[in-house]
């Protein structure tokens, strides 16, 4: 999967950062500062990693300021050694290149655009009017529904399922089995039945969007469900109909986002929270794991809701006190009241 | 994707209520009071939305009792606009037709029972014993295994998976990834290992139901997994083996339901919810969003267990309080054993 | 489905037991108490179904030693019913037999291991360096990267994505729509966006190993994600990246499981259980349904955090009460100050 090794000189050239020891050394790999050997460069992004520094077999490793001193190995010096280890990792591993062309066993309407530096993955499916962009990898199986659009350097893993009319932008990276474009859960209730309500609107989804393995992310019912620029979004995720997400937003994995609800830009939502529908959430808002928002939030800030795990026992008895807390306040107006009385009468 | 234009008269005539105002005005589209224009009928449900009435650019509304003279566009005044409204959508927003044959990249066995009138799509498989209704349509890239079936007037998008023996009713919607049929989870715990129990049973699913994107609902072990007509499934739910959901229940995305538990009619479960295994849940049962149900609901009601997120200081100072309830309670104990002491004292 | 009947000796001989009753009874089928019939061999793990067994209608009854003479039927009494039961459905429910051969619309690379033995579905991609064990069944649509394995006796069910250079032990069973291997969820913040982080490492996975539908693996950065043998996961979970999960261990439907955690072997997690990343849980550590794990766990035992459902209005109060924990807990200092006030003036 790597390419040739690179020189740290070359790193430092290319990246900034202090070179401290032999500028030759030759990186062929990132790894962890346990699990490194010869050839690999590591990294430390904080103090509390000294003792696997000291330990560590890496041929050179990035570190931050606090660390110049820690080793004595070949090391660059820089201000944030975990993005500087993410750019050398993009560099010493980059995306398998496009090799363009339609497989055999794809069936791409002839009323659909796909340009010749695009590849097309057997067994997809690109239905009339749909547009891909130079350089855009399909996928093995995937599904691209009429006049749907994928932006230029996008790829989409296996079995991805854009629905008619949705639209992707640049350099989107979409993982296997997610469903753009599936209709919002609109019903109307008539007769004690569910009448549906025709969902007509799309999703749009900015540039630069990541989406994860699993995750769907549903079409407007009369306003598009809109990703912004930037927005990465973890598996198995869920976003109602006519959500919009601000950009560079970060969502991690078992999301569910009801519909109708706005999420500020630079956003990160923690694992599994949920976010009931109609609801503002401003921009740099942190929801942590497992939290459930129910109402809108105006302010920047952390917000939670989540208990975590003790002891069967323990818990237990937690919850029957949680449960005999009417009882414990109607216990403290007693007590309130008859000590007053003693007051009154000392 | 929209029809040639109605005329407020035509909407009035076919179904029902009051007009005032230009019988003629031509409607295209629906859309919300923000975004309407001209040709687009829009709709107020509530009196909460009266200065968005009052700002709109629709050409016409549908309006409530309530709020007839609210406007002087053209309006529609009835019972229940939401209905009303869903019902003009769905006239506006036909299905696709249905276009019959069989894509040549399919593989249908000669032993499966496909009529003419019905669609599969591109690279879809039907295997032998698989029956479709008439004018179903089959999207791209599906599985129907040996002896399921599906019910006329039926639309599975792409990538959907049914697995053998599994049977859906009349006028199935199933959205892209829904899995239906797998294997529940059982396994008999022997020697420190998990035995599986092979899982015979079948997905058996009445009519007009609806199925979201991703979700899967298990094959029973011994009995069928059975969900009634009308029923309503958002997307990546999870429905175990032998459940059974009754007639016209709404599930919203994200729900898990473990293994044999009965829900009854007309339940409204949302996002989120999880309900353990063996339970049963009366009709007409509201569960909200993110609750946890541990045990059998006999009485409709709605019924609830999650904590609206609050501030990081304040959660943590809330979770610090919880695990102190026990000390609170000796406290209180301490505290009215000392008061009566002082009190027969008196 | 099911094969020739067995006669009720035969499965003493094979499985052990001590058979009370006609040995010749012929078993077709496993059922249970309620639905068995003429033919049908049911079974009773505890005593709390005595009321079943005495009216089942089943041939024969598979009973643990203290239901031995609650019942006059054909029985074969036994240590652990469920185990034999398990047995039993397991010999009468034989999974299919693989046909071997590659189906006419796959798309095999030449440079991919698959053995005369195998079986590959229409439409599926096996990517050049894959390969395949003796006797494994890839159904319908499936995509199996380059470089990856799946070991002897597995059987993928319909549309499952395996990423390349994923590893698969012997006789794993994958349902539909699981994806293996998407790129973990892991970006360093650089300038207000995200910068993503290659993710260079693999999932390998053990022998005997059950993944349910819809649920993802992901690859691990720079360490793989590891499941070791045994181990059964139930549908629509989620496991980070570089996660390690112990033998025979056992995951029920919607867990998620954050990056870098290791859980031990035989551990049970329930059904929508949360784990946080970077966790150490020990062996045999029991989680249950809807737990939040935030902290490592060091001892076996139950851990919870779940509250159950209550009605609307004993929840509302009680989510009341919980925000006034800080008052309550003020109140209670107060009183106490005034007591021992009192106290020292008596």
């Amino acid at each position: 999967m790597t390419r040739d090794p690179v020189r740290l000189a070359d790193l430092v050239a290319r990246f900034g950062g202090e070179l401290l020891g032999d500028p030759e050394v030759p990186i062929r790999r990132i790894a962890t500062l346990r699990s490194a050997g010869s050839g690999d460069l590591s990294f430390v992004a904080h103090g509390r990693y000294r003792s696997e520094l000291a330990a560590t077999r890496a041929a050179a490793v990035i570190v931050p300021e606090s660390e110049r001193d820690a080793t004595a190995l070949p090391r660059i010096v820089c201000r944030d050694p975990y993005a500087y280890f993410a750019r050398v990792a993009a560099l010493l591993n980059p995306p398998p290149p496009v090799v363009p062309g339609i497989a055999a066993t794809a069936v791409v309407s002839p009323a659909a655009d796909v340009p010749p530096s695009a590849s097309v993955g057997p067994g997809s499916v690109i239905e009339g009017g749909a547009r891909l962009g130079a350089d855009t990898a399909v996928g093995a199986g995937c599904f691209i529904g009429a006049d749907a659009s994928i932006g230029p350097g996008s790829r989409l893993h296996a079995h991805v399922t854009i629905y008619p009319r949705c639209a992707l932008g640049a350099r989107a990276i979409v993982h296997a089995g997610a469903v753009i474009g599936a209709d919002g859960f609109g019903f109307a209730p008539v007769d004690g039945a569910w009448l549906k309500i025709p969902q007509t609107a799309r999703v749009l989804i900015g540039d630069d969007v990541e989406i994860g393995a699993n995750t769907t992310i549903d079409r407007g019912a009369l306003d598009d469900t809109v990703i912004a620029d930037g927005v990465k979004l973890d598996n198995q995720i869920q976003i109602g109909h006519g959500c919009r997400i601000g950009a560079h937003t970060a969502i991690a994995g078992c999301v569910g986002i009801a519909g109708s609800t706005t999420i500020g830009a630079h956003c990160m939502i923690g694992g599994a929270a949920m976010i009931s529908g109609h609801l503002e959430i401003a921009d740099r808002v942190v929801v942590g794991g497992g939290t459930w928002v129910t109402k809108s939030i105006a302010a920047p800030g952390t917000y939670l809701s989540v208990i975590p795990a003790t002891g069967e026992r323990e818990w237990r008895r937690t919850v029957a006190l949680l449960r005999g807390l009417e009882r414990m306040s109607d216990k403290i107006r007693e007590l309130e009241r008859r000590l007053a009385e003693l007051e009154r009468g000392r």
